[in-house]
């Protein structure tokens, strides 16, 4: 990828839709995801292959990972907590596959029960799974949550971080994403960490997932941006959060962090206005749902050039 | 000032306070200030001396100016749009007086109804009348308004925004600020401009007055501070905006900037939690004024560690 151009991975049909009083049906699913990557965002985790019974809306997760499977132009990935949520997204086709374990092993006990070693084991198990079933060319993406702080631990060091991230690494991952689930991240501690991160990673793709709780969100964009990395996690209106950590409200808004990457000179490939209509789209299936966001409040400002328009493809 | 030290500037008074419905008493406005220097934020814009026809909220202009004078700790300064008002501001015995005129001609216009060039020549005739009346200890600041575009014109030329600072400091400026009046500001324009203000600038002080309209106001905070800059203006809750400038609504907000500003490792000196208890005061003297901020919403980082804690004075 080109050192100005920044991927952006839709996660508001998983992340955002997971703490959403309303079940979306699959068509809405799928219309989302095709209105998206008309728009130009082509990266969307569309599913969660989490149990039904412990998030109702992703009951439909094979029907949504094979709608979007048949959508010209995207790259269509799922979250899975397990071997068995693997298996499923493994069998609906699902090219990326994406697991995460908290860096903060009280998160990750809250979470899902068991010790943040346990889950690395898991990871391992779906690698071998991955493998043994001859899907190769599936992607198989690890992220490592609580890594900027934990509203139950509170510090998180970066240490600890570090040393998930190598074994993560070493047990297969092919992408690693570091998240700030419960919005405790600040730009210091972004360049600090990701500096390092990127250090171990090489050329492995490294995705920053950031939540917006304490108003740093952007900030921490550019942090990271300035420390190399190119590719970032976002929700349309900011929908989401973590059902696990107490105020930890609202993903990074998509509208807005490809309004700030394509103002830093950045190339997204994606069109703000079509997302503004995206939006109010999904909004009005969603009544009550609050969905935030500047540009979709105050509009771009008139000296807005984006990259696209530039035809800087 | 040291390198690792910020100043923060409340203009909630001032720019906060010009659009509100409710008009507040001159004893709640110096009650605000005393428990913002009590807060440790010592630097307040305490009115404007406008005619009380335009803005009735600044009719107390010169009773608030006085009480502030008495509040020990405090540096009140005042805005001021013309010689008259200034004239006001240094009979109050104010030690400190901002004036501001706009890059963009048809903005200075709209606001103030003369051009950017008269209102040059405004303020030489506020610093001859300064001089003239033996106040050299009094210091005029200079603004220098829609510095990042204008909702009218659009673009502003990175060369007007530093013909008017070299203009500013020939004809006296003590200090200088320059302002993003309508949230149009992004951070690799804020580096960009901020670091060639600051060439022309040396050793006059100079703040960063930025709004949040378009949500990267804490971003462009960190990219003035990557500049140089060490003086930010903000308001308590988020209160204010320009009354001529459409859906520019609020300054940064007072509490998520010393947030910020102490997460990057600087000091202010302020306390959040005390910024919070006079924010909820604030917002019940003023019902249906929207009052934001992400850490009134979400609270501190259990994590968090300001400088102040640490002894670092």
């Amino acid at each position: 990828m080109k050192q100005d151009h920044v991927r952006i991975c839709e996660v508001g049909l998983r992340d955002g839709l997971q703490m959403v009083k309303t079940i979306l049906s699959a068509e809405q699913k799928l219309e989302w995801c095709r209105r998206m990557v008309a728009a130009g965002c082509t990266e969307i985790e569309v599913t969660s292959f989490v149990p039904p019974r412990i998030v109702p809306q992703f009951a439909d997760s094979d029907e949504v990972a094979r709608g979007a499977l048949a959508i010209e132009g995207l790259h269509a990935s799922a979250l899975v907590p397990n071997l068995k949520g693997a298996q499923r997204a493994f069998d609906a086709g699902l090219q990326k596959v994406h697991y995460v374990l908290s860096a903060s092993n009280e998160h990750n006990l809250k979470n899902v029960r068991r010790s943040t070693a346990e889950s690395v084991e898991d990871f391992r198990r779906i690698v071998a799974a991955r493998n043994e079933s001859g899907l190769s060319r599936v992607k198989l993406g690890a992220g490592v949550a609580t890594a900027f702080g934990c509203t139950i631990a509170g510090r998180v060091d970066e240490t600890t971080v570090l040393g998930l991230v190598e074994t993560l690494l070493d047990a297969g991952a092919d992408a690693i994403a570091i998240a700030d689930t419960v919005g405790y991240a600040n730009p210091r501690q972004v360049r600090g960490l990701m500096r390092r991160v990127l250090e171990l990673t090489g050329s492995t793709p490294v995705t920053c997932h950031f939540h917006d709780t304490r108003g740093l969100g952007l900030a921490n964009v550019v942090a990271a941006l300035e420390s190399g990395v190119r590719s970032f996690d976002s929700s349309l209106g900011g929908l989401g959060g973590c059902p696990f950590a107490p105020n930890a409200t609202g993903n990074i808004n998509t509208e807005d962090t490809v309004f700030l990457l394509e103002s830093e000179g950045m190339h997204t490939g994606i069109d703000i206005e079509a997302l503004a209509a995206i939006r109010e789209t999904v909004a009005s299936w969603l009544p009550g749902e609050p969905f935030v966001g500047a540009i979709a409040r105050a509009g771009l400002p008139k000296t807005f050039a984006p990259r696209a328009a530039a035809g800087a493809a």
